[in-house]
């Protein structure tokens, strides 16, 4: 088991690197149904001008019209523990499972996803953390652009 | 104030008038700060394919990059009662109020918008009940295919 999600998140982690090479905030995701990748995406702030395309809501929008009965048989890995607007969506859609990458940068709502029935296992994977930081050290101004849209 | 709520109401059912003419699910919203429409926008399930582009998730998305301040001096203008993924994203932006043209079509978790602090008001206006209830006796099964992906 963890191994398998070590391969999903690996995939993930791989769309935080193509976001990186794009500009953009490296946070990615992959939603994967029955050892299938259904849908693959990463942050779109500064590529797209996009509020709403973080990692985990690219990634599901990618996914396409999926069926309800198979949304709740998805895991979605994402390398950021997800914020209100992504555990929102996961809830919408019944997603049983998510596996993240760390929640040391940022922290979402976990208890409201567990209060939801989702089951939350944190990697706590150093390299997540580590994409991550060295983007906001090197572009401080724009990290603190998101951090003061979200936070209070 | 109630003839402000109808002003911008009235813009939100225009886009849910929009979203019909191009064969889509007909609900609208509009994000307003201070007398001024920031972002419209309606549900593209059908148009785009897509699952995330609600209504409030289109028209927050058409906002831009707003900055954290102006989202909390806002108030959301929807025809329908926000889903989990939009109260979600509402929470998220810390956008302070919401005025929905109503809750009997579908009702989302207005509990949970209202314990984050949201002013919710419900204008119960049969206007938006009848745009989308007609649209949900002309395409059966295009409303229920979203309602198997979003209920139990």
């Amino acid at each position: 088991m963890k191994e398998k999600n070590h391969q999903y998140m690996k995939e993930a982690i791989k769309e935080a690197k193509i976001s990186l090479k794009e500009s953009g905030i490296p946070i990615g995701a992959v939603l994967v149904e029955n050892k299938n990748i259904k849908g693959r995406g990463h942050n779109k702030l500064l590529q797209d001008d996009s509020t709403i395309l973080h990692a985990e809501m690219d990634c599901i929008e990618n996914a396409g019209r999926l069926k309800g009965v198979d949304y709740k048989k998805c895991t979605l890995y994402t390398t950021l523990s997800p914020c209100e607007m992504c555990s929102g969506t996961i809830i919408l859609y019944k997603i049983p499972r998510v596996v993240m990458g760390e929640n040391k940068t940022l922290k979402g709502p976990e208890e409201y996803l567990i209060e939801n029935g989702v089951e939350l296992i944190n990697m706590n994977l150093d390299e997540c953390k580590i994409i991550l930081e060295n983007f906001i050290q090197k572009n401080p101004d724009l990290w603190n652009e998101e951090i003061e849209r979200v936070h209070d």
